[in-house]
């Protein structure tokens, strides 16, 4: 099983201002691969927070089919997703005997998590041509460095430029 | 008259660790375009402590005969440099009137200062695929945001991705 975050983030590093937000973000920038990399994963994993703040948007669900699952330590009730708790490697142990075959992680805390456990194979970023100074640091704190491989980069018109990496040396969960 | 800020960072967004360590940058990259700006540039503007941090490099001194700034609020007394403090906007006119051109801006609360002052026009980043997860920040805190016009983006076989960006919109200094 492999797991891919697709993030998008300030020059400077940041995927949201101190209180959240993301007025910051292109509101309505060309497609740069989030269809495509849906299309590739089966499971989205998310934090509880960011699962909130995709609900708060409104609208009609937007995963279709895809199996969505919310970590949290307190009960989640949703006609469309599951709850789950646990360490990262529980989470994967569980979507992995129940068929998941390609996660997306989503949420600061939860991608921090998961690379933090080394569950995190590639990693997708996505960089707005902004500096904002201050934010919500992309993924915090790290036991220790992760290096990465690069395997393309992409510009697009709107300034947007996104990065592919996989995780090299993964540590044991 | 243009200034330009050539910095590496990783993926993250970090300059340097915690304590200004550098070794997670690769040791002999291949060339990335830093002998090009210098052929371009003919004034180096350094902060103190980046200075002091080249010095301890050892070896010939490495800027030729290009002219050298060295922003103290102290003296600074090197054959091969000259002092000068004050704002940044005093600095780039004294430079300007002594006939400078093209400035290469260098260290983290320099580069910081001039951004505020809406006094550099060029910001060439290239990313290191690694995460530290800790550090000292690309740029740190700024007034507002700055936002950037993407030129042009390259990758290196050692997996170094160089973004070059036109500051826009700049605030008055």
């Amino acid at each position: 099983m492999i797991a891919t975050v697709f993030v998008g983030a300030s020059v400077d590093g940041f995927i949201a201002r101190r209180d959240g937000g993301l007025d910051w973000l292109p509101q309505e920038p060309e497609p740069h691969g989030y269809e495509e990399l849906m299309a590739e994963i089966d499971t989205i994993v998310f934090g509880r927070h960011t699962f909130e703040t995709v609900l708060g948007f409104g609208g009609a669900w937007p995963y279709g089919g895809k199996r969505v699952v919310v970590l949290s330590s307190r009960p989640v009730e949703h006609e469309h997703a599951e709850h789950m708790s646990g360490e990262p490697g529980e989470i994967v142990a569980k979507l992995e005997a129940s068929g998941a075959t390609h996660l997306y992680v989503d949420g600061g805390i939860t991608v921090q998590r998961f690379l933090r456990a080394g569950l995190i194979q590639r990693l997708i970023v996505t960089r707005v041509p902004v500096l904002l100074g201050d934010g919500i640091p992309l993924f915090g704190s790290l036991p220790h460095d992760v290096r990465l491989r690069h395997v393309m980069t992409r510009s697009f018109p709107s300034g947007l430029v996104q990065s592919q990496y996989e995780v090299v040396h993964q540590p044991m969960p």
